[in-house]
């Protein structure tokens, strides 16, 4: 990991801390190396207060959770805690950022954070952990050489068609794997939207509560999906769409 | 992890298992979660031998390296080595994939056995761990909303020079956050590429030796880099291109 020495104007460092993907996670999903990293901090910027409190409970820091100073950074969020997250970051102290499940930044609050740090010379360390995202892509037997994020699909119905059909073409023009999600509520119409509108041959993976004990990783193709359609209502999907 | 009670046809698991980023990556890097995965596995897919022999002494499994099956998949292989492959998946036995750095099947081999262990029924495990690709993507500081992965770029520097431009097109047109990779004693051939070829203010991430003592991410406007070019000369490097 950069070493806090190499920065030698600011000591600063802002540490990217991988959450479980999984209620049901063994403690030990998450790698000892992470808990040295951070076993030090009393700074953090979360996306939600209770579930960071959770994960900070079992990384077992050396302060108590009563000494700790805990911001807010989420899609509610102002300009205003910016600007207290940004005091909090001069003070010289490092920080770290914790999202609700898996790794910050990556379909999760964050980046405006990092950004900041690299405009003020404050290293920004990333720490290894299990990202949902990747696990579907490297768990659907899709090319892994080339592949696109689009997060969520339109909720407009019209709208959405219209992107489906764009992801499988690209999939086919461009070789790009195509990788989605949406609100776990959502999840059954968007599947339902899927299969109407890619061709039969096309081959979807549905990663759902990847690493839980009751997940499932499948890949079929469209038609095969057709016959036996599952319920993801309120499960964590990942959605991939691959040949 | 999905259990494999839930596969009653055919008991066999396919495990991808996170390799180590770089040499200096304490033990502890990967969890132990992971090495309890691990622990029983006999029979293995690997990209080299020697490097895999190397990770499966770090992760001390049951067996003796003596009594282990290693079969190669790289892209030297020939379709002979899949039926090898795919005869050892028809024994019924757990098998694990381990490639040269990080994550299987991002980036690297593994995606063809992946795909014939889903049509053969077979479970398929990911197991967490560190990319470089997505440690350097959320440690940039850019768009984790929406992102694209191209690989290697085109070597040809006519090609290379159209498909920088298109990846900044692209960064703009498409908000995707553009991320890619070069053969590492390439790497400063390609920095002078994408200096050459993106505007002054895009902005581009050099993620080099990721998670490595001597390691280093930046995030920095192309007019920045141009002032202050780093030798990357036969480091892992991973490039985001990103505002």
């Amino acid at each position: 990991m950069n070493n806090s020495s190499t920065n030698t104007l600011n000591k600063t460092r802002l540490l990217l801390i991988p959450n479980y993907l999984a209620d049901d996670n063994p403690l030990d999903f998450i790698a000892d190396f992470v808990r040295q990293q951070v076993h030090h901090l009393k700074h953090f910027v979360v996306e939600n207060e209770k579930v960071a409190r959770g994960l900070i409970k079992k990384l077992k820091l050396a302060s108590s959770q009563q000494e700790l100073t805990i911001l807010l950074w989420n899609e509610h969020s102002k300009p205003e805690d910016m600007r207290e997250i940004i005091d909090m970051l001069k003070h010289g102290v490092d920080v770290g950022i914790i999202t609700d499940a898996g790794l910050p930044c990556i379909a999760d609050p964050g980046a405006d954070i990092v950004k900041i740090a690299h405009e003020k010379g404050i290293e920004v360390v990333p720490l290894p952990g299990a990202s949902s995202i990747f696990m579907a892509l490297m768990a659907s037997g899709f090319n892994g050489q080339g592949f696109t994020f689009s997060g969520y699909l339109p909720i407009d119905k019209i709208q959405r068609a219209k992107r489906i059909k764009q992801l499988e073409s690209d999939l086919i023009s461009r070789k790009q794997t195509q990788i989605f999600m949406e609100a776990p509520y959502r999840n059954n119409q968007l599947l339902s939207d899927v299969l109407a509108n890619c061709a039969a041959q096309t081959k979807l993976c549905i990663a759902c509560n990847i690493s839980a004990l009751d997940g499932f990783i499948k890949t079929k193709s469209v038609a095969q999906w057709r016959q036996q359609v599952p319920d993801l209502h309120k499960k964590p999907v990942i959605f991939v769409l691959g040949n």
